[in-house]
């Protein structure tokens, strides 16, 4: 007898089950309910349609339901929301817009796809109508008609994460103007702040106005009220980007066990229901290197836990090995990628990781057009485990950061990093690609032939307590130094060491940190107490550490 | 006592070890002996600052002998050769160019980093003055000077390799008739022949002749003449980059073991002498993937291997884990890449590997200029270990080869490349990225879900003896199809199974091998014995295959 599989939810996770469970199984009945107008479209490409780039939207709507049922045999139901589960009698309730009559339809195995909510703040004013979102195409639709209608020239973004710096970068293709107020310290909060001060340049130097720390009061028609100090930001739109919440509420409706986000699976993506499964970004799984559930709403996870699901259901012995969250996004001329938790997330859950910042170029650097790549590693002491990995640059950070994603995933250590063989000509790396340098550095901390100090743990006032060598040209002294540094280059360092004491703790550094290695390896075998600034003054000056 | 270190050979593996020496000991007395006139240079620039991409020579030259002095107390002697390695007396005889004299100098631990040798072949008229070679700076100026006093308008490059396919590039952009002569069937050998094919239309579509299975009988001063059929080519300039051959010849005459083609080493680079090691393009080292020694001139591991005979020798248990091959290469606008092995290259090994050919877009397909990459992935029957991964395209190749060199040497199977989570926003790549598909279409293979047949095995013949069913739409089947194929489309092809024969064989083919995909599991499950045509007729089209 033929399976009847019912799936709550189109687009990623969703479409991606029904299409893997039709090519396992010919028999299977396989229906999708969509509460929205779209069986599959893309949502990521959404900041991108509005400012045109992607030039017709049409390009997002990837596959229409005709489409579904002519390839793939399977029923889709759009504006069909499910308004119940009932888990006794393996039946879903659903409604389609517009329509009083409430279906049940019949399942063996059900699907949960639901995605997420966009947390809407409480702010006096949010509920007008120039108040948006901006993640579905209805979200896109709506906007444009508001443009059409309004004309509205400044923008006000609330939320500083991906999908706010995608709009932001967008916007101002379109000539609005762009503010973006974040209540952290720094957007992309998963990110370090010293790693997101990069970004926030190239948001002032695209002209986007940025509020950190602060949060929105109240929205009028034509501005809003910051709250810290009342300022008054001209905002004739605003969009709504504080983030997202699972949609748990159905799952919750049916008695299914859900967690403190996202409803609760096993590693095969079955729910508290062995005949109820749930994938995408309403879902907790495993975080591979927090070890704890969490929810990742990203449409690679999300893809895979559907066709996950669907292996599982045709008796595929498969589990679903958790996230480690790698994302990446364009900023403008930069892009910026992560890969597991940052140094400030891995202290939250009490851990103290060594991390070194190298700030390689993106190919070999005799070649036209070499950019740094800022690179901050996180690693276990003792055994070198990487545990998160952040780049910023204006080329070649995709690629690091999915080498560096792809190591972590392999279980791979700081010390397999120095030996990995990459891909070498002069247009695409360099002999000694981005990566082996964080693994020659890494290993260097993590052997203890090498000593750091973080810029983050020196300041004007504690710089005091070492004898601070600059090992760099008196020319790039002479543009700014660290203070109470004395300047002895490198090449004259070994002659000129009896001018300092090696019995004071004493503090090397240069512009990007290799010079200041040089330094500490001449300065450690003479007797001295001796640290190396990680990163150089590069690292100080881009992570915005006033000194 | 301070040790005594003697390399000889600066520039990559020389260098390396050099510099990291000196950073693990600062007692040591590190001297190095370079036969030519520069200590440090970007080799693989060269072809690049020939036609001024890379506008000043000068950016070739990483450093000089007094910046070695300087911050490293390192002695590099420029012009040097090693004549002689006195091994009973833990010496080396140097001699420097127009000097008569012989210097004796002691050495602890010696470090080979010699390099190769080009191979000239032997044709009639190769020792001309307009033949010459594109490897080191001293041939770059050679070639300068010729150009100014011959004012040659066309070149014939013989050899297919890397340099060849680099130097022809430069020359088109400068203006030249370019001619490449390669004795194989393609061009880069260690690629499959179906892969150079692409490479091969773009080489033609930027004006490169190619002569394929042939080589040079002659040089005359304005062309050379062609063994195959003595037909002339103009060629008032002729670059010979038919490879390269280990300087091994100093090793030999000290005694130190060779095998068939480079010096052998230990896993640390210790040569069978212990004081000595060897480092570079003239050892032997162990092939990750066809276990055996090989010679891998490649600049990473060059440069790996001095650093780790340094390591080695200042008393840190390393050993080197061996070379995948993992190579790079810019064609114009296309970019080829490789790790590990071709399927060619295992079958010579004696083995039968299973692979298959994928063609996704390098980034989300609704995100402006798209291009496909083709990637044929060679893994091991039973086991899913990598083997091999060859990808050429337009864009997002390196990040790819990169990524997939990672898996392969952090052991990873085809079955891993479904789960690996990678970095996806529009601009850089897909919710499923193309590595994701190669694991999703490998391991649907290696699990026995999907049956294939590569278009290598298929022909004019022996397709009569399939049932041919192309499932594109009839558009696509009117601008051509395979022969005695019908066109059932996909979505028709449930309703229309009764029109062919389930007793029949029955081969299935779509554009990229997606819906032939498709059309196996609907034919599969109803009992038709069915193979897909693996990557579809883009594969058949772009290999070259005449069908």
């Amino acid at each position: 007898m033929s399976k009847k599989i019912v799936i709550i939810g189109g687009v990623g996770g969703g479409m991606s089950a029904a299409t893997r469970m039709r090519r396992l199984d010919e028999s299977a009945t396989i229906t999708v309910f969509e509460k929205g107008p779209y069986a599959s479209y893309a949502n990521c490409g959404i900041p991108y349609a509005l400012s045109k780039v992607i030039r017709d939207d049409a390009a997002l709507v990837l596959h229409t339901p005709e489409y579904f049922k002519e390839v793939f045999n399977i029923d889709v139901y759009l504006n069909t929301e499910v308004v119940e589960i009932d888990r006794i009698n393996e039946q879903v309730c659903t409604r389609t817009a517009g329509e009083a009559e409430i279906r049940r339809v019949d399942y063996d195995k059900l699907i949960l796809s639901q995605g997420t909510d966009a947390i809407r703040p409480q702010i006096t004013g949010v509920d007008q109508n120039h108040v948006v979102t901006l993640r579905t195409l209805s979200d896109l639709q709506a906007i444009r008609t508001l443009m059409l209608q309004r004309c509205p020239t400044d923008v006000c973004i609330i939320g500083g994460g991906y999908i706010s710096l995608e709009a932001a970068e967008n916007l101002r293709k379109m000539k609005f103007g762009v503010s973006i107020v974040e209540q952290g310290t720094h957007v992309l909060p998963p990110l370090d702040a010293d790693i997101a001060q990069a970004l926030h340049a190239e948001l002032k130097r695209n002209g986007v106005r940025l509020f950190l720390n602060d949060t929105v009061r109240r929205i009028e028609k034509s501005y809003v009220v910051m709250a810290r100090n009342g300022r008054e930001i001209p905002a004739d739109m605003v969009i709504l980007a504080a983030g997202v919440t699972p949609k748990t509420s159905l799952a919750k409706l049916a008695g299914l066990e859900v967690g403190k986000q996202g409803v609760k699976v096993e590693s095969h993506m079955e729910t508290s229901d062995e005949d109820i499964y749930a994938v995408g970004d309403m879902v907790e799984t495993k975080h591979m290197i927090q070890k704890q559930p969490c929810v990742v709403a990203l449409g690679g996870p999300a893809n895979r836990q559907g066709r996950l699901a669907a292996d599982h259901i045709a008796g595929k012995p498969v589990h679903y090995r958790g996230n480690i969250g790698t994302t990446i996004c364009q900023v403008f001329d930069l892009t910026v990628g992560l890969a597991g938790l940052s140094v400030a997330a891995l202290r939250r859950l009490g851990q103290e990781p060594l991390w070194v910042t190298v700030h390689p170029p993106h190919h070999a650097s005799y070649y036209p057009d070499a950019h740094p790549i800022t690179i901050k590693t996180a690693f276990e002491r003792g055994t070198g485990r990487i545990l998160g990995v952040q780049a910023v640059g204006m080329a070649g950070v995709d690629k690091r950061i999915d080498v560096l994603a792809t190591a972590m995933q392999a279980g791979m250590t700081v010390l397999d990093l120095e030996h990995l063989e990459l891909s070498y000509a002069p247009p695409y790396g360099s002999a000694k690609d981005a990566v082996n340098m964080v693994g020659f550095v890494s290993s260097n901390l993590l052997r203890g032939d090498y000593k750091l100090v973080h810029a983050e743990d020196i300041s004007v006032e504690n710089l005091s307590a070492w004898q601070v060598v600059d090992v760099r040209s008196p020319d790039e002294f002479a543009t700014g130094h660290l203070p109470h540094a004395i300047n002895l280059p490198i090449g004259t360092l070994r002659d000129r060491v009896s001018k300092i004491d090696n019995s004071i703790p004493t503090l090397v550094y240069c512009s990007v940190g290799y010079r200041g290695y040089l330094a500490y390896r001449i300065l450690s075998q003479r007797g001295f107490n001796v640290v190396n600034l990680d990163g150089g003054l590069k690292t100080v000056v881009e992570g915005g550490i006033k000194i």
